[in-house]
């Protein structure tokens, strides 16, 4: 797939913003090729698209300083977390400047009253929630990657337990970040809601780069549930899978998290995790409470998972058995690759009305059953999200081309079904075309947005619009 | 008060305006002076600056025909809900066309599987939850007044159960808009999350009106909990009270509403609800789920507050005791009324992070007293949001400079403790000062995004921004 064509390389402007940032920068400031390829995209089959150097800045200062330097020759500035972006977010296609805000990491504030926290964007998830261990809180939001806060906010992550703690949107409430012109901004204060101007955090949130760098975030908190259940149930068919979703929303039961998997990802995991799970729809659910209300939301799943036609019901607290049900699902993209040793995994996303779900994977595994490729799906199924992630040998253009028209052609099943094209993996390069085709005028509004914030478009150039 | 200057009357426009459109729309186009001051500010001590005109479409069709006239002769556009807004949302400093958005009140679509719903914007809370009454489902957001779902977007309203559903800005998912230039956007979907673009449906929730005029809003709904209890309990001090709200917050305690009221407050409410309650700091409290999890919730808080020194807890989960205790609070406004007949009450809010909250409503209570004003307060405790209603008497400067002087130290101090100046009343005219001095530089971002989507200011000129 190559990518739609670009602005042409600055190269005097280029040159002279290295030259200016490695002065100042010193070791800090890399142009190998190894880590300049490592910071272009490198996660699926969008092809590579390295910056010239990469800039490891300190500090919301420097990231102004860098910022600023780019802005005097117009050169591109692209934020990079840590790579694990799925549309190439992070490419460079008309080069320029990556800025790595890894050394960024620390967590600069708890506040366990308030249940909220500020740290920097280099920060990941993980390493946050091995921050607050002793505090009884932590950060509910899972993309699976150990990805930067930062990078979680700017491309609006969310993942398996989304549907009780929401996506990234819902959890920060505040961020500071530098401008196209280096200016820098606070959109926010830790209060828990305000109406206070333009929302400006949720802008923020999902613009990917685009808008400005994000040198800071102020994330809610949750405190650490008293009990955890999880459970797990077989279902003849996805479109029963889905219907005891439906049925446990309704009854306004509080999951915590509520996977699919279907029949090939359950053979997958099967044979990866030295599992015997039936290999039929699977649906993996995780509740949070006290002790009694989690054994109580568990029998009341299992009650309308069996008018549903599940089977296998199966639920446990016990810690050791809940690491064993989850290892499988978070082992599940490796399981995926297994099947096709040699493969490359190319995930997509979509995510429709949950009234559709069923219809819509259905169709979608027919498709690829026509089509001949092996792709697996696992499901975000409270939310009406699910991913498919097609194995591909990247050195077969007609397979490649397979899977380009599967994409498409889920992208606009998606739509027609009143979904989006991506729930939580952005747009990027790889989603633009559906966007415009999602959102028609709307996405003229944000053309206007961005080239109000950025006029000269230096930041992350060749995301999001076409 | 005066509102600050805004800029001169387009005379010529506004006649030319006015005519062309009573020629469109006859009866629909209403200029008698009653109606007109209907449709200016009538909420509080901002002076009432009354349209030219209030058009009455009943289309989105006709939504953007108006706008265009106005864009045509660069008259102001004002958009009209209920006109329930605190902070002069709906004046007409400059005049022009007020829009009046209540004809536009149908329910278009109910997805019961879905947990949505797609309605005009000029159907009221109320008449949702009517409308949703056999489905099971109802929409969570309680502002108090019965205010239009198009007013309550635009404001990013809230108000007593927010801090279990949210606010306004968490449960539209996508909105219809017509932009300044009379073009229709869509901001989104009925998928339950997505990451495509920049999140224009939150820019639009609490943008006031001033970057389009909503015509159709997407709404999460919520299942009707199995069993409600409410509780109340009595606090030696408001820092007591908070205690226990910061101690149920920490242990994951699934509050639907959580309401504080001060002395005064309680005062007020055993007087006009000929209750008996003591007259030191109150919770209220209610609890959704099943009926084992709201008895366990109940008995829970019961815990925490006598741990917090809480005296007289009660809970119940029979309706009419539940009324009972919720009336009182439905009331409080009236019934602060009643602490200084002739008085007009002036409502103003801001939101604090939760530590803070004991801390800024002692020194309002005592800034309060010391100004020898009589002002009760209440608050949306979980969070840290309150408000201070002043009664005032109008025909008295002194007083009311009084209490002008009191709501700018207010806010003031509300930003030294890191929370915002208003949680869900919006800026409108009265707290302009305000938001400059909470977000600094971003309100010149939020006032590029203002200038790119309505280069003219024709959309509700004088709020938001100074």
């Amino acid at each position: 797939m190559t990518a739609p064509s670009e602005p042409a390389r600055n190269e005097d402007g280029i040159a002279t913003t290295v030259a200016i940032l490695r002065q100042r920068l010193g070791e800090r400031l890399q142009s190998g090729r190894s880590i300049r390829e490592q910071h272009g995209h490198t996660t699926t089959w969008l092809p590579n698209q390295m910056p010239d150097a990469v800039a490891f800045p300190d500090s919301a200062d420097e990231v102004a300083d860098i910022v600023r330097a780019c802005a005097d020759h117009r050169v591109p500035v692209i934020a990079f977390g840590t790579g694990t972006s799925l549309e190439g977010q992070v490419n460079a296609p008309s080069g320029g400047i990556s800025i790595d805000l890894s050394r960024m990491n620390r967590v600069l504030d708890v506040h366990a009253a308030d249940l909220d926290c500020t740290v920097q964007p280099g920060v990941t998830r993980k390493q946050l929630n091995d921050h607050l261990r002793d505090t009884g809180l932590f950060f509910p939001i899972d993309p699976g990657a150990d990805a930067s806060l930062g990078g979680m906010a700017a491309t609006r992550a969310s993942g398996t337990n989304a549907v009780r703690y929401g996506t990234m949107k819902d959890n920060v409430l505040a961020l500071e970040a530098v401008m196209a012109d280096g200016t820098r901004i606070r959109t926010g204060t830790r209060a828990r809601k305000s109406s206070a101007g333009y929302d400006l955090t949720r802008l923020f949130v999902g613009s990917e780069g685009t808008l400005g760098i994000i040198t800071e975030l102020t994330l809610k908190l949750q405190g650490i549930p008293e009990a955890m259940s999880s459970a797990r149930c077989s279902f003849p068919s996805v479109g029963a899978a889905c219907d005891a979703v439906i049925a446990a929303i309704q009854s306004s039961l509080p999951m915590a998290r509520i996977e699919l998997l279907d029949a090939l990802q359950v053979r997958a995991v099967n044979a990866y995790s030295k599992l015997a799970l039936p290999e039929t729809p699977l649906l993996l659910l995780e509740f949070h409470g006290t002790e009694a209300s989690v054994a109580e939301q568990a029998a009341l799943f299992g009650e309308i998972a069996a008018e549903a036609g599940g089977t296998g019901f199966e639920w446990t607290t016990r810690p050791e058995d809940r690491t064993r049900l989850w290892q499988a699902r978070h082992d599940a993209y490796w399981a995926a690759l297994q099947l096709r040793p040699g493969a490359r995994g190319i995930s997509t996303d979509v995510c429709v009305p949950i009234s559709r779900l069923a219809d819509c994977v259905t169709a979608a595994r027919a498709r690829i059953d026509a089509l001949g490729l092996i792709a697996p799906m696992v499901g975000h199924v409270g939310d009406g999200n699910f991913h498919v992630l097609p194995l591909i040998d990247m050195d077969n253009p007609a397979e490649i081309a397979k899977a380009e028209d599967f994409v498409g052609w889920l992208n606009e099943l998606a739509l027609s079904m009143g979904g989006t094209c991506t729930g939580e993996h952005g747009i990027g390069q790889g989603k633009r075309p559906y966007l415009r085709a999602e959102l028609g005028p709307a996405v003229g509004v944000m053309a206007r947005i961005k080239a109000a914030l950025d006029p000269d478009g230096i930041l992350n150039p060749g995301k999001i619009f076409t």
